[in-house]
C-alpha cells in the first residue's frame, strides 16, 4: 500500500516527510499533477462493476486501489507543463485525476472537499463558536452605517482580507492592519470587509493539528512591540517559537472542529490575551509547519508520516473514506 | 423563513418554481450573487458566540439565520457587476457570502461541496457502480496501449469529454461520438480521453431526482436513427419525452446514489438497451428540467418547490444542515 504525495518538484516540507516514511520502508510516490501527459500518465478502467486505475510517474507504476494515503501538499495546476497546455487539457486532466482518485478508498491529508470549504474565513468563524473556541467579536459587512455601529461598540479595531490572500501571481498575504478610530466607512460599500476586535496579545499560537495529534508552539509578544504590529507573519523575530502546554478545553474545542470541518490536518492561529485566554484567529487547513518543526523541535513531519501511513479504508466503506479524522 | 434563489435574472426555469413557492405564500427572495455591492450587500456579525446576518436585495432585508432552503439555480459570478470589478473582489465578494450561507442552518439544492464533487465523471462511474447501477464498460486514459487493448475487448465504443463542457465563453458542449475502429489511439498520450462501450439503445432516459422524489421520462429511438447519432442533446426532436415507470430496484440504486452524493436533485441519464436495462451515462447535479417538465406535464417545478419550502434544519444540527437529502 503506497502513500501519493501530489505536489511540485521544490517542496522541502514534503522532504522532511518523505523522510520519515523512507525510514519506515512505506512506499511513496511524489508527482505533481502539472506534470500529467508529460512525465504523469494515468488509466482506469470501469468494467463488470468495478474499477482499476493506475497512476504512472517517473517510470513508477502505482495502483489506485493501492493507495492508503494521498497527501495534497502543494500541487501544481493540472497539466500545465503538458506539451500544449490550455483550459480544456486541465480540465480534463484534473477531472481525470482527481474524479479517479476520488473513487479510490485512500485516506485524504486533506480531502479536496474539506480542504475547498475550510478556506471560507465566514464559515470558519461560525465553526469556532459552536466548537466552543472564543472568537474575537467580528463584522463581515458591506453596509457603511453597521461599520460605523460596530467601532463604536468595539472601537479598538482590525481590518483583514475576508478571503486571505491577494490572488496575484504570486498570491501576495494583505497583512492585518490597525482601523484608526476616526475612519471613513463609507468604501465598505464597494467591497466585503472584515473587521475584528483587536486582541491586546501577550503571545501568538500556532496549534498544528495531525489527526488527533495536537502540537502548540508559542511565541511571545516583546514587551516593547508597537500595537500596531498586529500580524505575525510580519513580526520580527526577536523571540522564538517554543512548546506551549493545550488547556484540555482547548484541546476539546480544536477537535470538536476538525472533526465537523472533516480536516486531517489544520494550523490553528490563536492571540493570547493577559488572561492567557486563546482567542481564534483562523484555522489554515494547507499551512505552513516547517518554520515551527525547525524552533521548537516538535515532531510535526513525522507525525505527518504516521498518518499517511496508517491502513487505508477498506474499499467497501460507505463514506468512502471521506471522514478521515482519527478521534 | 425564507427561501434564497441564487440566480440571474433571466431564468424562467427558476421563475417556474417561483411560481409555486408564491402560490403556497412561502416567502422568497431571488439575488445573483454578480450583483454583490451593487444592488446586492451583506452584513453578518459574530459576537458573544453567536452569529447573525442579513442580505439586501433590491431593498428586501432576510436575515440569514432565518432562511430556511438555499436554491443554488445559476448564479452569476460573484461582484461580477460591480462597479469596479476585479478578481480580488471577486474572491472576496464569494467568500462573504457563501461563507456566510455555508454557516447558516438552511437546506441547500445543492450543497456546494456536494455539487462541486458531483462534477467528478470517474468519480459518478465509481459510485453508479457502488450504487447498483450498471455502467458501460469505460476507460479514461493517457496510454496508447490500453486504449488499443480497451478497443479490442470493446469493438464499437464512443468518446466523450471526461469534464463535460468545453470551457470557453459561452461554454459549448462537446457532443458523444462513435469511434472508427480503425482509430489511432496515439494522441491519447496527449491527453486523457474517455471511452466507453456504445450502448445500443431503444429509448433515452431522463430520470429526475427532487429529494426523495422520483420522476422518469423516455425517449425513444426512432426506428431509423443512424447507430451515429448518440448524444440525445444533439438527436432529432422526432419522438417525444415521455413519463416512464421506475423499476423498484433502479429507483433504490439512484436513491443510494443520491444519499452518498448528498444530492438534494440530479438529473440522471441513461441508455435503455433491447432488454430494457438502463444503463448509466451521468448524473447532472444541475441538469436542466424545463424541456421535461414541458413534454411530459410532470410536476418537477412543483415538487421543487416543496422541497424549499420544507423546514429547515434546526441551526444545533451537528451538520450544520449538509446532509439534505430526504429519504
Amino acid at each position: 500500500m503506497t502513500v501519493l504525495i501530489l505536489t511540485g518538484e521544490e517542496d522541502v516540507t514534503a522532504d522532511m516527510v518523505v523522510v520519515h516514511l523512507n525510514a519506515a520502508s512505506v512506499p511513496v510516490v511524489r508527482l505533481d499533477p502539472a506534470d500529467l501527459t508529460a512525465g504523469v500518465a494515468l488509466s482506469g478502467e470501469y468494467v463488470h462493476g468495478s474499477f482499476r486505475g493506475h497512476l504512472s510517474s517517473g517510470g513508477r507504476l502505482v495502483s489506485v486501489n493501492g493507495l492508503r494515503s494521498v497527501w495534497v501538499r502543494r500541487p501544481g495546476t493540472p497539466a500545465a507543463r503538458a506539451a500544449q497546455p490550455s483550459p480544456w487539457l486541465t480540465e480534463e486532466a484534473a477531472q481525470a485525476l482527481y474524479g479517479m482518485l476520488r473513487g479510490s478508498g485512500a485516506r485524504w491529508m486533506n480531502h479536496p472537499d474539506a480542504a475547498q470549504r475550510a478556506r471560507h474565513k465566514p464559515w470558519q468563524l461560525r465553526l469556532a463558536q459552536r466548537s466552543g473556541l472564543p472568537v474575537p467579536a467580528t463584522l463581515i459587512t458591506t453596509f457603511p452605517q453597521a461599520a460605523r455601529d460596530f467601532a463604536e461598540r468595539f472601537p479598538d479595531l482590525v481590518v483583514k482580507p475576508v478571503s486571505g490572500a491577494h490572488p496575484q501571481e504570486p498570491p501576495r498575504a494583505v497583512p492585518t492592519s490597525r482601523v484608526a478610530p476616526d475612519t471613513d466607512f463609507a468604501a465598505v460599500a464597494y467591497g466585503p470587509t472584515l473587521l475584528q476586535r483587536r486582541i491586546a496579545k501577550r503571545a501568538d499560537i500556532r496549534l498544528t493539528a495531525v489527526g488527533g495529534t495536537l502540537l502548540a508552539a508559542r511565541k511571545e509578544t516583546p514587551p516593547d512591540a508597537h500595537p500596531d504590529e498586529i500580524d505575525v507573519r510580519f513580526a520580527s523575530a526577536a523571540t522564538p517559537w517554543l512548546p506551549a502546554e493545550i488547556a484540555p478545553r482547548v484541546a476539546a474545542a480544536v477537535r470538536a472542529y476538525l472533526r465537523s470541518a472533516e480536516l486531517a490536518y489544520g494550523a490553528f492561529d490563536f492571540a493570547e490575551d493577559a488572561d492567557g485566554t486563546w482567542w481564534f484567529l483562523e484555522c489554515n487547513q494547507s499551512g505552513q509547519f516547517g518554520f515551527v518543526e525547525v524552533e521548537t523541535g516538535q515532531p510535526i513531519a513525522r507525525t505527518i508520516a504516521e498518518w499517511l501511513a496508517r491502513a487505508a479504508v477498506p474499499e467497501d466503506d460507505p463514506s468512502g473514506g471521506r471522514r478521515t479524522v482519527a478521534p
